[in-house]
């Protein structure tokens, strides 16, 4: 099965070209110029039209929960439901986290994610892995990753008892992972303070969803950030901070960058639209009795807008300081999950379910100027593939990659909210009422096209496991 | 007439891949996938076996002079001898100067660059026009300069009563850029200080060519980088620092950049290698009578290596704080040129011939671990091209894009210096002695081989002029 | 004559404690511990109660302009009034500007000053040297300078054609003055390039006072700043930079600060009370009829409260990033003075006077929390005394000091406002309205009392010409 | 008893003057102006001839651990010796640290230290409290420290199972600090990452005393300190961060202070002077046997001299963002004690004896130039005093302080060594063969002579507790 992509405009993180895009198979075959005497004798069993559009990688989600037990409950999105929603909105690679918490063994924390994955997957996905119990079992278990496809894995600064890595077993991780190559992910935000502040606004009657936000200062974001950087540069080991929300977070990556380490971070759609301010309500007082913020109740959390922190992380997306915008999609309802912390926000299950509007969210910021076209094709996908080993195969519109590919319309409309555009397994969204002057027409996954004219004609099980090589973007 | 270069590893800013690149006349006309149905079809006048090597698109380099006027003598190389050694390095595209100076108009200028270089090239040239009297007229006639295809202007803060711009009429200027949407590059060196500083050091005997780089000193080059910077945020305006050579330099501009301005950083080859001790001699007596140190004259001057700017450079590359390396191409014979100077370093034509061998030693830079293998590319071509509005022609391998191509072998090598590889038209080299691992096998230029098999196959008047567009660097 | 002051409360730079304070003659000869055997035996021809008051050293404002000649005017305090008001105030010495214009020669400016100044003081005064024509006559009169007494010199960086001084003059002018141990005092603002953003707001009709602080845009005074910075640098000259607006020019000096350079800031009470919002008037348009914002039009300007100005300066007192509070007192009637910028605020004498309020409007800054109690005192009278070379004479409460000494009221009240308190020889004042929750009791200069129960007992011709020694505030 | 110091030059942290110093009982009763009438009419009991010598106020020496238990054994000076060889140093108060550890009250680690101390000091004393095992004991605890004259307090952020401190125990302390208006002291080393580090050295066979050095990273200091910052900023609370050696450290210090944070730090003679490179030995072997460089066994360490860190002392110093010297006492013999860890660097007790030469160490600085004489004083009296709520009492030459100085002699010398000047009780000199230029002549305490002609005269339990009141040190 061959298909052409005639007539469209390929993006990629440096430029645009008028170029047709010749897919055999799994594998895009050829760029080739339009009018030339080659392009005029290619044939192929289907040809889309892609004229006045965009040609442009399949989007890459590096960084999603689905299944994820959280809390008591589960996120709602399963792999079939998070990829096919995935898949609606020109993501065509996701990378999940595989969990191994305290007391667990890695192996078994990897099985059974496979598990859970495959066979149900409308689009390709790999693994992260989350060592959340960092012993020396886990360290040995560290020295197979690389053999698995499994390049990157993840520690915690927050949640004692859960996941949280004290700092000398995170430098014995960064220890191995520097020798094995790994990629150190951190979810930077001091933990133990965190929950103290929590404790004692919990204790002062301050119990709504807006305190999450409160306890979870930026203080202790930006400290933690400037901690694992210093863990970084001891044992020379690249780190990749998840989720910033925080300004000063992007200033403390700023500098490490600055004098060369090789540190990254990344940042959510949540973190650039949405702000603390939303989850006052529209009394504006931060006691009051509704529980409509727990919508936006993250880890990191939604911060002041008046502070500046989103206008920062914009800012950090335009100036490389931030590499990469993937979404932390952990999917709650509100009727039996979110709501298990009314009373007490510290019961809210955290996350915010955004993998099927990542690419319209961040071309929405093509359209407001806040970057280049290019740089949304960089953010979203060409960077996530060198960043975790997929350049090459993914990212990239080139002979020899995968057929990932979205044909995106600049004219096009897109409305979101629920009974609107949305597929993921959530009785509710964070992004009600977002309008988006772009639309994902077409998205091809490994050369099967699996959403044009509206309708989804993938399927569960297409998606295939990604085995992943070395980080490709280390200076 | 059709190309075919086949079993190479194609090379762009992000990565690399397996793939063939069909050239049908000027350009590139597809990449495709080797082994694929629509490869095994594709035949060729030419076949070129890149088995092992490196495709990359052809060097750019964005800072020449040739010809120029300077000190009462002549830059060395004509347009024709200049542009053949670029060839002969790999580069297929030079940016030169045209000149206005205080007192001429900027349409005279133009029009007498255009009269060097036209039937003279043996690769593409464009030019960045020189502003060196701001004035109602030249200020006038910046408004004709996107029509002609110069996109891009250079003012001095150096070299009071030939170039040097006062800091309003450098105002006046940049706000007509930022009108007319001009890239404003900036020599950034507070000249009239520094011509104190050396009359102070001639006056004391101090009259070697070690005493340029004493007299040139950082500070007033981080001085008026800042300068440059301030103007530019109040205007608004883009600004682009040529031949940056101090870490304090690039401190500057890297601040400039963390809070998001449009400010970017060339340096060249000769900060990145040699040092102010090299021009202190055998001896290491700044006084001494030798004469050697002239051949390393250059502003900004070489700087010292015990004060870490050199490695600053390096960094300053692979942070993206600097983000192009172009030579400053400007030859000077010792004999009756640089000779000029002997007795007072400030009649030395200051200037260093580079042309020939930058892809070369900043492919060095690859081997040795300062720079990836992509950044090589991105550094050398396609952030040029995206600067100065020369990318999808320029910059990339890439269908419709000129084809301009270098094939170039890592397992070979390069031995630099008169008599060995040296088509310039000087009579000694500043790099006599430096050694590479790699070497240019092929070179295309616009679907031409000029070079192969150790041999120049071009011609003057190949090279055509390049209407360049608007910068496609900004954020 | 004795004196004795009895029961207060001594505060220096670094404390307070419980001290009587004895005067004899003109100096201070003990300071005694209450109720010791030896206090028991003093006895004085005057005793002066200071029980629940402040006793302090006498205010130092080292910024002052009497008589000032600048826009076809002249400023409207004499040395008589000015010197008077500022008794009033707390003040027992100042430091005026002698001026040499373009053209003139130094010895003739600083003669006319001493002329203007001499017998006509009431209070103490020294003199600061402006070198408005940095050329081979002045620096030669650079030279005689330390011996007159006079041991720092201002030069301008804006004001083209009036005071200004290129950077190869202040480079000559600090080379000098790093010989010769003389301060170099700055106006950092970039003038060429303000004086073309001044036109053009002017050409585009907008003539109000508004624009005044528009057109001196804080860029243009980091800028400066920084130059003057980088060049004290290049000659290890230690620089004072006067009347500190911008807070992004404090962040210069607090950066040259960190990195050890002798380099020190002065700020002014208008720039931590007043802002650019004052000057839109009631209606908040910038084009206003109304003149009366013609009042705070001053060089540097008042700065936008809503970028953050005011509290930059506050916070650089409290981190002794600034050092010093003086007045830039340049006393303007609106009428006949002021009104000449009707229609043209270029044409608007820049000048505030505040001379009587410094010591009130700071210790306002204590009731507030800006400051501490001994940081009043530091800012206001020990820094100025050591940084221009006046300590152990003045700025402290200590044997063998001059007798300059304020008892202040913390229970007093001061209403400023014309008609209210206001000696100087202004028909308006700039801080009408402020309110004081302090209030000084009694000034003694050089052991005469010149202000007292609300009362002044001065009289012009007491104040001394101070021969200043060099500064004591280097580290 | 009477006392008047006549002739000397009195230094304060400000300036100095030429004034008589009269002492009654225990007390400065008076400072007289030489020549005066009054000073004509002074008896005294005694007279001390300061002729061509400073008169200083008394060293404070804030950081002291006699008779500490650490390690296995307990620091060879008590509290006699210590502070005897204190008093022939010029510091006549120190404040040492009653020690409270994990699973212990405060309440009894105080009595404990008080028992030490009572009746066996030769000059006054204070503690501040270490509250090593942070509950809610402790908290309750630190509630009665302020009636106690207990003002401060300190944790560690090393040395885990002992005195080290959680993030969120440091949390809870420093809230209750802000509260009670306590200082918080931190030693700020990551603990648990250096303990992992230095065991991995320790296993390869790296257990001489320069792999202390090693272990202790600077990263992990920079980190630290970093933390303690922002955990200060989250509860703002003041910071005095206790012996600081890493440059980097330091200029997190600038960076808080310079955005207005009551941030503090103090660094010692030994971080100074010292180095890294010392404990290396003749051989410059790190792995040599030989056992000499545990004499420089400390926490923090000593840093390398290549990486800067004494200059960067050195400059704090000058630019105030170090605001203290003291010397960490901890003295502990070679034989019996420093051997502990021959074959394991691990099991060295850690710590320097500096008591005895920290005046000289530090005036050695104003001979070469890096301090002002007037830095001098401060750094050693006047800051220490005002950091801690002893100024007005000690700290200054001022009536009503007590009478606790020094005369110092410029034209001295001093040699610092065993058998030299050495009243420590300790078998070696830290400092052996560092000579000085200035001697401590004359030594009161209190009033009493204490040292004078060369030969010690007061007593242990002349000493007395100092009740200390809050900071009077913050902005």
């Amino acid at each position: 099965m061959t298909i052409l992509i005639k007539g469209g405009t390929v993006v990629s993180s440096t430029g645009r070209t008028e170029a047709d895009v010749l897919v055999d198979g799994e594998r895009i075959v050829a760029v080739v110029a339009p009018g030339s005497d080659l392009a005029a004798g290619i044939t192929a069993d289907k040809v889309i039209d892609a004229t006045g559009k965009y040609v442009i990688p399949g989007g890459i989600d590096a960084h999603t929960h689905m299944q994820l037990p959280f809390g008591g409950t589960e996120a709602s999105d399963t792999f079939e439901t998070g990829t096919i929603a995935a898949a609606w909105g020109g993501t065509t690679s996701i990378i999940d986290f595989a969990v191994q918490k305290t007391g667990e063994r890695v192996e078994d924390g990897l099985s059974a994610w496979h598990e859970k994955a495959r066979g149900n997957c409308a689009v390709d996905y790999g693994f992260h892995q989350i060592i959340g119990g960092v012993d020396e079992q886990s360290l040995k278990a560290m020295e197979t990753l690389v053999d698995e496809g499994i390049t990157s894995y993840k520690m915690f600064m927050a949640y004692p008892g859960v996941f949280y890595a004290t700092d000398d077993q995170i430098l014995r991780a960064m220890q191995k992972a520097r020798e094995l190559g790994l990629m150190t992910m951190m979810h930077a935000e001091n933990g133990p303070v965190i929950d103290v502040l929590a404790e004692q606004l919990y204790n002062q009657g301050k119990t709504t969803p807006y305190f999450h936000g409160i306890a979870r200062a930026w203080q202790m974001e930006e400290e933690a950030t400037h901690r694992a950087i210093m863990l970084a540069h001891l044992t020379d080991a690249p780190l990749y901070v998840v989720h910033v929300s925080a300004k000063q977070a992007v200033e403390q990556l700023a500098a490490a960058r600055d004098r060369g380490q090789n540190v990254f971070g990344e940042t959510c759609p949540q973190y650039l639209y949405l702000s603390l301010e939303e989850q006052l309500g529209a009394t504006g007082d931060p006691t009051w009795g509704d529980f409509e913020g727990a919508k936006w109740v993250c880890s990191t959390p939604l911060r002041s807008r008046a502070e500046g922190h989103q206008d920062a992380m914009w800012q950090g997306l335009r100036t490389n300081d931030l590499q990469m915008v993937s979404t932390d999609h952990c999917p709650f309802c509100m009727k039996d999950q979110k709501e298990l912390g009314r009373g007490d926000f510290r019961a809210i299950p955290n996350g915010i379910g955004s993998i099927e509007h990542r690419m319209d969210l961040l071309y929405q910021g093509v359209v407001t100027g806040q970057i280049s076209l290019e740089r949304w094709v960089e953010l979203t996908s060409t960077t996530p593939a060198r960043m975790f080993g997929l350049y090459g195969k993914k990212g990239v519109i080139q002979p020899g990659a995968d057929a990932d590919i979205v044909v995106y319309d600049p004219n096009g409309h897109t409305s979101i909210g629920v009974g609107k555009t949305h597929h993921m397994a959530m009785d509710h969204s964070a992004w009600e009422g977002y309008e988006i002057d772009g639309h994902v027409d077409v998205v091809i996954s490994r050369g099967s096209v699996v959403v044009s004219d509206g309708a989804f004609h993938g399927r569960a099980g297409h998606g295939q496991y990604l085995k992943r090589g070395l980080t490709q973007y280390l200076v």
